[in-house]
């Protein structure tokens, strides 16, 4: 039997090979997990009309064996029930509860905290069809500029470095938030910092932080594929 | 055969009945979930020479077949080692793994963030005996008095609220953090909560947030045994 096909939307810059949709990569972390191979079709913001045939308003969507699924937490949790005998995204149920626990702190925390210091960087990296959409959305949101969001961004790294302390304490003891083998809330952590490094040459971590090191090993993981994009670092 | 003894140094203000620690109320949870009894030993901040002779300064500490076990985190490690037969704290590794980055989370934003909210009530509920080395150790970590750490908790109770939100995330769709049912990252996150209740009158959640709803689940646990203390809700 031929693996099944699956094709993932995936948002892009100008250039189509730089993927850096963080919610993107949790999906491509979980199918790569999962032994599985997704063909991309990039996406780029204004392309609205290329998803919603598929229910969807944004990326990443999955489409596999005649569904849709939509949201990079969804996507994980049908991969895990789909192929089950494949390694596990989760571990169990206890796992997959707390890796919801972990997605939730690393939007409101890790990518939350991205967001207000590389913003205004990513206009460069995008497709020039999408810079008007993104900078009228993205500015309503913050109420300002996006240059005005991350002006004070070289003290403002200082706050977002401190918010990582729960993960950095982990990481100094064990080479994964999972422990000594990546699972997938490591990759749902991971995927704010792949972001950050497609779209802005602004160091988010300091060398000698252990959240670096885990970074470095999360970009090693699955033949480098999150290294073979177009990237700052 | 009858059940090991087990005795639990807790933490106690002038009445030995308030047992406040919020790391021994993770340490009293994860006892009661294993369905095991412990003796308490009513125990206040001056008391080094009570728990030194077992390599501790502070609490919990537990007593078990000759051993000595500091640390909350440790002790649920132990138990869950200790007593395989009884309900699993963790649920398997992945789950474990992860219930430390939730201790990790809870005790940087959780508990330091109730701390500068409180800390000044504290005071009223300590021993006689404990006053003047509370006061003076933990002016001297805030640097400033602790009427001053908390003297503008009615504004930053918000902040503190916002920072709960992966929590709240959580709990909007589920009982538990775990899921249907509570295991030990619950009572992580909850001791810190408890801490408050039997220190302070000061409302830390909106009657109407869904932690707080959690909050009233963990205190109907194990037959209500936090609602058992004396508190001030």
């Amino acid at each position: 039997m031929t693996q099944p096909a699956l094709c993932l939307y995936e948002l892009a810059g100008a250039d189509p090979a730089r993927l850096f949709s963080p919610y993107c990569w949790r999906a491509r972390y979980a199918l790569a997990a999962k032994g599985l191979e997704a063909e991309t079709v990039p996406w780029r913001f204004v392309q609205k009309d290329a998803i919603a045939p598929h229910g969807a308003e944004k990326v990443p969507v999955l489409l596999h064996a005649g569904r849709a699924v939509r949201e990079s937490w969804d996507i994980a949790v049908y991969l895990e029930e789909t192929f089950p005998d494949r390694p596990s995204l989760f571990g169990g149920a206890p796992g997959k509860d707390l890796a919801r626990f972990v997605n939730a702190w690393a939007d409101a925390v890790v990518l939350a905290g991205i967001a207000r210091l590389i913003v205004a960087d990513i206009v460069a990296v995008l497709d020039p069809g999408d810079v008007a959409y993104f900078r009228t959305s993205r500015e309503a949101r913050f109420g300002m500029t996006l240059e005005q969001v991350q002006a004070d961004r070289d003290v403002a790294v200082k706050g977002f470095r401190q918010a990582l302390h729960p993960l950095r304490m982990i990481l100094r003891d064990q080479p994964f938030l999972c422990g000594e083998r990546p699972m997938h809330a490591d990759a749902i952590a991971f995927g704010p910092f792949q972001w950050a490094r497609c779209t802005s040459p602004f160091r988010l971590l300091a060398p000698d932080d252990p959240i670096e090191a885990w970074r470095q090993r999360m970009l090693d993981l699955h033949g480098g594929m999150a290294r073979a994009v177009p990237a700052f670092d």
